[in-house]
């Protein structure tokens, strides 16, 4: 069996990281009989400055003929923000439909969190965020309003509270951003997470701020509601996004299985990964189940340590684990988690954000060696 | 020197918690020589299911002829979530135009805050926290596109990827929700914060994710920058708001003035008040520096609680400091952060969150002991 796997080191300390994450699942694959053929694409800051292309048409083609995308990290100094992540990284899990972004926080023995009186077993959950939709559509704009303030009229009329506030007419310039969500968007990404529940300890929470901006979460809520009700074992509750990152911090165990729109999701697992241990830790994986999904650490491309063979590759291979169990080969999976974990608790080879000097290839040296000998 | 003081005890917990704000700011009053005369407003719950009104034009003309509102808290479960928040809490905060939400994090000594290695002298910033825009405008709707599938056109020219994604063409129906910043609403708050850091330790971050809400918090970022350019003592930093949520965590020292848009200020004051001990300590002031503001505690209602006498009345005692500070009565002021450190230094008297078994009114008077005493 051979597995094509199209694979994007992209920018900063993408590399790196890639060629570890390469080496271990080429020794998990060696180990159980098949063979994975990656198919490098040079995507990022470089071929956008050479070229001024972020990802083509056919490129994006190419790329929907796999099942499995493995990823390093998108961003550079040397880009305006932004462009290079919403250009390629937001343009390839939009393309590709890539509903679900999959994100286990869990802690590793062995691994220190900055939450006191916390261990393995009270840090174990996994966020499902929704990956095509919100405030990621990339919709809004700049108006300038001139005498009439039109514009202003939005906020005059909040809350039907229009009793004229005195907004200084000279420099009503603005600035707006849209988010939208689909029935069909929330519907799917919801069930994912009921799915996920049932295989895990049946608790399912769902974020939103339907409080404040009740239009958008309102309906997010009300379809969390319709689609809870085909689980009757699953049980519930509902968190405002701010109170969540209280939780995470002060009760992590009460989650098992966190379901949150595009925004809020980025926001909490970014905490989420730094309860577990920080962003070395984590990896993400997003997942269009009938089609072309792509897996990646959460982290950014960390331009500072660039060359310097010092990041943490495990949320890479981390990545790289989920991408196998993607691809069918559960055994495989299995073993490079198995010796992460390993590595983890022994904690003699380790990088510099664990505590340790080791450096990036030596980590993933360990972690092969660990494959090889489970 | 009488000082008229509108008072808000609200829902839930709300009037137990202003009626041991009230005690003690009475005492630090009768110790430095000045009056406060409270004037009792029932809204909330009790008041919109009896009369079907949740602020009226002449109430909020009435508050507005004073410098400082005093809040308990707004919601109940009776009411469905964001109706009372929406159409009395923020539309205070709007009406009155109170742009900056003032929420200090500070560790006390004696407290125990979730993170480790973490101790008072590490957490110990202000969140200065944009009030009357972004997401908060309560602008949005919901559509259905029929067989045109108009509305789903937003979705499918995302990023210039203009491919064509297979939405199902029979469940398109959306919901969307609209932000809008205006160069007037940040230029002020963001100044407000770059002054209050050179009182400080003349260092400020901006809050923003300008690499995927390019249009909002774009222009956010340029103006936090215009505004820094007359600022040349201050150093500066932009934070993504997933990363800040890490770094709040990791390293709270970093952070001396943190400035943030409406909704992630939110978000991160949450996170805030629970690494300087929870939801019981963290005090808020929404205000208007040349109109009128409004003092509460950033925690709700806590309708579980009401009528137990359990609650931490703390959060709204020091909320009433800050009110106390801004009518001009420093010395007052001071005496109650004095006796709210001093209380939880000695640790005697505490409510259940602190670990203690002493009652909202024990706290109370405790504090007002102290501040007789000191
Ligand atoms: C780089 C950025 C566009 C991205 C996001 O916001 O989704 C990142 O923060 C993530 O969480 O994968
Ligand atoms: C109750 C709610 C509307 C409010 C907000 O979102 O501003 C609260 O969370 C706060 O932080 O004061």
């Amino acid at each position: 069996m051979i597995y094509k796997v199209p694979v994007i080191p992209g920018d900063g300390i993408g590399p790196e990281i890639i060629a570890e994450g390469r080496k271990v699942l080429e020794t998990a694959a060696d180990k159980h009989g098949f063979d994975i053929e990656w198919i490098e694409y040079p995507l990022g800051a470089d071929h956008y400055l050479r070229t001024g292309e972020l990802v083509s048409e056919e490129t994006l083609k190419e790329l929907g003929r796999y099942r499995a995308i493995y990823l390093g990290a998108i961003g550079d100094p040397r880009v305006k923000p932004g462009v290079l992540e919403k250009g390629i990284l937001l343009a390839m899990r939009f393309y590709f439909d890539q509903y679900i972004n999959l994100r286990p926080v869990k802690l590793l023995e062995g691994v220190w969190t900055p939450l006191k009186d916390k261990g393995p077993k009270d840090i174990d959950f996994v966020v499902v965020r929704e990956n095509t939709e919100d405030f990621y559509i990339g919709q809004g704009g700049r108006a300038r309003s001139g005498r009439s303030h039109a514009d202003l009229e939005v906020k005059r009329s909040l809350y039907n509270v229009k009793f004229g506030l005195d907004i200084d007419s000279d420099s009503d310039e603005i600035a707006y951003q849209i988010g939208m969500v689909s029935r069909e968007g929330c519907t799917r990404v919801i069930k994912y997470a009921f799915d996920l529940a049932m295989e895990r300890r049946k608790h399912v929470s769902s974020v939103d701020k339907a409080n404040v901006l009740s239009d958008i979460y309102g309906f997010w809520r009300e379809i969390f509601e319709d689609v809870g009700k085909s689980y009757p074992e699953v049980t519930t509750d509902f968190n405002f996004v701010d109170a969540i990152t209280m939780w995470f911090v002060k009760n992590p165990e009460w989650f098992d299985v966190v379901v949150a729109p595009n925004m809020f999701g980025d926001i909490i697992t970014d905490l989420g990964a730094m309860i577990q241990g920080g962003l070395g830790l984590a990896p993400g994986a997003n997942l269009n189940p009938e089609g072309t999904s792509m897996f990646e650490p959460i982290h950014g491309s960390a331009p500072k340590y660039k060359g310097m063979n010092k990041i943490n590759p495990i949320a890479t291979i981390w990545a790289g684990a989920m991408l196998l169990e993607h691809l069918g080969e559960k055994e495989a999976a299995q073993d490079v988690v198995r010796a992460i974990e390993l590595s983890l608790r022994e904690g003699r080879v380790r990088t510099y954000d664990l505590g340790g000097s080791s450096t990036t290839s030596e980590v993933g040296d360990e972690i092969a060696r660990l494959v090889r000998n489970l």
